[in-house]
């Protein structure tokens, strides 16, 4: 089986050199014999370690093309293009295997599709979670679960710095340009801090997890740019490690089932196994009606992780073409997405407020006007001489239209000097 | 496709339920309807709440050969009678499903051949951590993944003692009793304090993460039967929890490539993933040269999470039997195993000694004249009026033989009284 590979970065080239190294292990367990047979770059006169330069060639369009090609990775990124040339790989009935998250969050139910009417793999392992298998699990091993809850760090910048914020104590600015100049995060941090990346992750996952089709747009999507240091200190006393997480939740409505799906800084509780995912990993954690809680972790990015999912999955579709099978998503239904306001959370609400006597009754009089109740609390005086205190409290889980009226009752009553923290808390902890 | 299950106790009923409930979101997904046509029991005549009674039958071997069942699914559990069954449905070209953990770790190379002579599926992610997909990920999408490692707590109720014990500081005797009165532990609970349970898991596990047939009589094994509060909370104090691990390595030496496989009561770091493994999860740590630090966590028993891995592995026999497929571990090659005397390990080592002056150096001479350098100490006194002392040490990683010798000569000098624990602690930890 000869594999024609699009794009020769980090997962490329890593990708290139691992399959040279475990050829004969795939043969001897599969018989299926690989090799890398052309390899489409930017650049074809640029010296690349351990890659034969008679490999290279500058027109991915020809590797699509070539009928040589047996199998084809899409490692090159980009959306418009490179939709184009899986399109045209699939059409000549040649499995592809992406790490390209972007394309499938965009044109995913396009291109299962197009699998399909070829009757060939399109396999995304390394899209998702780096070298963690969890694509394939969530697609065949949990197939029949009834899963209603799929809930990820999937973005190992944004933990890396929320982490440092958490352990050393430094701030956001800080940790994020320590980030940077470890190479975890770009120079231009958008796409990471502003949540993006993740939202792009858990679409793809909420797909398969719950089998409809939902796109990058239908996530509500918050970063970590306003977490301070002092969110982290309030989340450690209570219990918690403040978290970016991805969230997608099946709800069984009056109404039918719907999806909601969405990305924000979450309080997570510190005996939970999302909160000991440290550093740049990352880590799924899925809820089934019959399995109950499992998490996959392993590392999110990376050329080495990222080249062993492609190759698990380049192995995969191989097999699959030697017997004329293809693995399928299955018919993505149109999915029903639940209203924002209807979701059901705690949140945790940092207010400050005048140091005078009677603010907290104030404020607990408004909760109750909106039916929120406070589950836990703290105040101090921020600033004496300044009369200024500060009330951090985390009510207990109320629809998010009363939460977002509360705030803004708070918001005008005469002590509240400002909100600066609005966090919600990993659903069906707090009052569950 | 008609699916006939050999046995109807906690794991059978919830697979005959979950199937109920879940076929026809297997029907939409995969084309494929499944029922189930036949249950094999000991006693027909038993209440069954939920169950057919129609459908049961005390004959499990009509139910093999009855040419209208095409998928068997074996949660009845022992050996010599069950071997002959499943031996019976493979070669009758019926694909098998089975949870049987001890049948595998006794036979699996042979039951492996059977099904791969017939060409049909021998699946058994059930077999291994319950509701954990992992054998499946293991199997394809680790299938070319140099994996190096693979360390798991693997055995729940041993997992809830050592958890009550590190949380609550009951004693293991009365933490035994809470399990048993809770059903995590069975009356007679050798077979998981003993760590056997966990032996059969690690055979399997390591099998297919190396590609070599392992069986239960390859494993050395301690249990946790000798694990004392003193212990874990020297590991407290130190760093450490204490887990009972199931590890399985593969060791590239200048003899070529060899295998260990062990289970025992295991120091591992607070902050590693498998330390955040609390009560009765399981969870399996894997380490390939390319992915990294991989992990799978959920429930490692239990009717229904092991019912949610049966159904899993039933759709995907059903779907491969539609398309004339099936899965095979490929060819298991003669394990070469490596002497235990020649494993490198870290200890934690608890010694009782007389509580006089020069004591710390008789020892710390000892230690050297074996090559054996401490990591870390603890010294106090534990009865004065007796003149008893104590000594807790970490030893940097030695060979195995060293240790035994040293532990030897130990016990030879006058100052030490006993010896009283001798515990491992994770590879790559100490010193690493």
């Amino acid at each position: 089986m000869r594999v024609g590979v699009l794009g020769c970065g980090t997962v490329g080239s890593a990708f290139v050199g691992l399959l040279a190294r475990q050829a004969e292990t795939v043969r001897a367990r599969t018989g299926v014999a690989l090799e890398v047979a052309a390899i489409a770059v930017r650049d074809a006169d640029r010296i690349r370690p351990g890659i034969d330069p008679t490999l290279l060639t500058t027109d991915p369009a020809a590797v699509v093309a070539d009928p040589a090609i047996d199998v084809v990775v899409e490692v090159m990124g980009g959306i418009a293009d490179t939709r184009a040339l899986v399109l045209a790989a699939l059409a000549a009935g040649k499995p592809v295997v992406t790490a390209n998250k972007a394309l499938l969050a965009a044109s995913g139910a396009e291109l299962f599709a197009a699998a399909d009417a070829a009757g060939v793999d399109l396999l995304f392992e390394p899209a998702v979670a780096g070298g963690i298998p969890l694509v394939r699990p969530l697609r065949e091993s949990l197939l029949a679960e009834p899963i209603d809850l799929v809930v990820g760090i999937v973005n190992g910048t944004t933990n890396y710095i929320l982490t440092r914020m958490t352990e050393s104590g430094v701030g956001y600015a800080d940790a994020l340009v320590e980030a940077q100049s470890l190479g975890y995060a770009e120079a231009d941090p958008t796409a990471d801090v502003g949540g993006h990346d993740a939202a792009a992750k858990i679409a793809i996952l909420a797909s398969i997890a719950f089998g409809v089709s939902l796109t990058s747009d239908d996530v509500d999507v918050e970063g970590i740019t306003s977490v301070t240091t002092r969110d982290i200190a309030f989340a450690a006393r209570h219990g918690f490690v403040l978290k970016l997480l991805a969230v997608a939740e099946r709800h069984e409505t009056t109404d039918g089932v719907r999806q909601s799906v969405r990305v924000h800084p979450t309080l997570v509780p510190v005996d939970h196994p999302l909160a000991a995912v440290r550093g740049s990993f990352n880590a799924v954690f899925v809820h089934g009606g019959a399995v109950g809680d499992l998490m996959f972790y392993g590392p999110g990015a990376g050329g080495a992780p990222t080249a062993s999912a492609v190759l698990g999955d380049v192995v995969d579709a191989a097999v699959n073409l030697r017997r004329g099978a293809h693995a399928s998503v299955g018919a993505l239904d149109v999915p029903n997405l639940l209203d924002s306001d209807e979701l059901v959370d705690a949140w945790y609400i940092g207010l400050v407020v005048d140091d005078r006597p009677g603010v907290l009754a104030v404020i607990a009089a408004a909760l109750g006007e909106h039916d929120v109740s406070i589950a836990s609390m703290d105040q101090d005086v921020a600033d004496p001489s300044d009369k200024v205190a500060r009330i951090d409290l985390v009510i207990h889980p109320a629809r998010t239209a009363a939460v977002r009226a509360t705030l803004d009752a708070l918001r005008t009553l005469d002590p509240v000097r400002s909100i600066d923290a609005t966090v919600r808390v990993l659903p069906g902890v707090v009052g569950a």
